[in-house]
């Protein structure tokens, strides 16, 4: 279990300020979070919470249930239930990424060998299900059915996405409608999600859930392109992280989607080819990288991300100024402020 | 859509009669929860439909949404709640079987490709994932938290159940004791919540609830022992089924548990290789079988399996007489009858 206690260790490596403001709001409740995890996460069966916490311990800024606790306390909530569902939402977060893993084949998540690469893909699937199981069985002891629709809603939303964007895969005529859509469904549900249950938990009304879950939406769409750019960055190598993972994995994300649009003959053969028939050849990921630039796919795919995030501070309006709004304010900067 | 159309189909091929009874006693609420299934494993990602459509066309004999129907029946329940959860029990049935699927490389399921010999191993990942999830918003539209609490304990169960498995296969040193806390786990929790929400639904006192749920979980474990031998049984071959499938994998079940506590030093050192080490040889499992029959191991097994269906039987003895009683006792000896 030594992973384990690995759980809210600082994370090293050049990192914006953008992060501090949330981190510091919501630290101690981060804490319980964490405790809860590790409590949720055992099982007899000694392999679950081996790979669980291998996963939850690589699990990064745990991004999604600190939005929870933020989204509480923006409410003015006093009580302890937030803590629970937090981690439920990180319970769910984590379930879908072993099961990414299983499917994508990717070699490194976050710098750490994915729990697929370690263990295989059968307990890297039955984990899942055992943590997707663990994020009910928490709802069910927090006894709101409120709750429990927003979050089976945002999980069967996660899976439908997840399987649209297999669908779209290796296909250069996937639009940008398309694109949004996977994106809307397997990152920004789970962002509205996260925010609108604050809401819940402080019994406020609808009002304020649907702007929280506005806010999450546009937070996760502008996270998810940020992402989907970072993936063609120069810069993420520096940071230690993979790049060119979407590109072998013939992902179409919007930077691939403006590149192809406006590509001439010559450049779409080289798409399809990599893309579409999966064959790659040494130096395409740098040609990639090259024509997204000489398109302004990369800059445009920013732009975008820009405009929901502008949408995403908008939704704040609405709540009366403090630390709560002032550390989600950033937080929005730091989604959209990582790439550069 | 064609493979929905199959949805309720009759099987053929020889059957014992021991399911007519409750078929007939739950055949009109099956039709209305088959009408459920289909609609809501609808989606406008059309691959979900497609794939959740093949396997659960393929599902069989629906024995345990029928559970939950005769259990309903059996607590006099005269409204139509027991039809949605009826349809959540196949959910998450189904999406056990497509998680299944992806590790075991089994290639036949009821004679039928598997989903994920047809689609690959991440499809069917995120369709279990899909039809999990609208299991839960299914159970959530109900509105009962007791049921949300029996169903999502079963699930985690369930998972533990299949890690557990994982982690004694291809271990002949594991015993008795390890196989009935899988079988337990990963088959009859989910027998016995489908078996207990019907008297939930009926609100009916806590000791039918705990009746139903022993009789469930009974009849689970001896469903699935006779599964185990009939994995090593030559009838399963006439029956257009593959026999082997758990020795290819390397599963330890309670014949190979039996046989091997009963072999002598080369028998051991077969059973090493074959289990262990997964090195297999031309007539291997004509020799596993042979010697199981020798050890009296499938003998025993199914012994066992119908020292359970007594246990069960027994269970039913407080609910007042009747079709349901009889159809749910006559599923019993459908049960442990299919191995000869």
């Amino acid at each position: 279990m030594a992973l384990v206690a690995e759980i809210g260790k600082e994370e090293k490596g050049p990192e914006r300020t953008g992060l501090e403001p949330l981190t510091a709001l919501v630290s101690e409740d981060l804490q319980a979070v964490n405790r809860l995890i590790v409590v949720h996460m055992d099982s007899p069966v000694a392999l679950i919470p081996q790979l669980a916490g291998h996963i939850i311990a690589a699990g990064g800024k745990r991004l999604r249930p600190m939005l929870t606790l933020a989204a509480a306390k923006l409410c003015g909530y006093r009580g302890e239930r937030h803590l629970g569902l937090a981690a439920c939402v990180e319970f769910i977060h984590t379930a879908t990424l072993l099961h990414d893993d299983v499917v994508d084949a990717s070699d490194l998540r976050r710098g750490l060998a994915t729990a697929n690469a370690v263990w295989g893909n059968k307990p890297s699937v039955l984990v899942g299900d055992f943590l997707f199981s663990r994020a009910f069985q928490l709802m069910v002891a927090d006894g709101s059915l409120d709750v429990l629709r927003i979050l089976s809603n945002a999980s069967a939303v996660i899976a439908e996405g997840e399987v649209l964007q297999l669908m779209t895969a290796n296909d250069t005529s996937s639009d940008e409608r398309a694109y949004m859509e996977v994106v809307e469904a397997k990152t920004a549900a789970l962002f509205a999600a996260a925010c609108r249950i604050g809401a819940v938990v402080a019994e406020r009304p609808e009002a304020e859930e649907l702007a929280l879950e506005n806010f999450g939406r546009d937070l996760g769409i502008a996270f998810q392109l940020v992402d989907d750019v970072l993936d063609y960055s120069a810069l993420q190598a520096d940071l230690g992280k993979s790049v060119g993972d979407d590109f072998r994995d013939g992902k179409i994300t919007l930077p691939v989607v403006l590149a192809f649009q406006r590509a001439n003959q010559d450049e779409k053969t080289f798409w399809r080819r990599c893309l579409e028939d999966q064959e790659h050849q040494e130096g395409d990921l740098e040609k990639a990288i090259a024509l997204m630039q000489r398109h302004d796919a990369l800059a445009d795919s920013m732009a975008k991300a820009r405009e929901y995030a502008v949408s995403a501070r908008d939704a704040l309006e609405r709540f009366p100024e403090g630390p709560a709004k002032a550390a989600l304010r950033e937080i929005v900067d730091f989604c959209v402020g990582r790439a550069y």
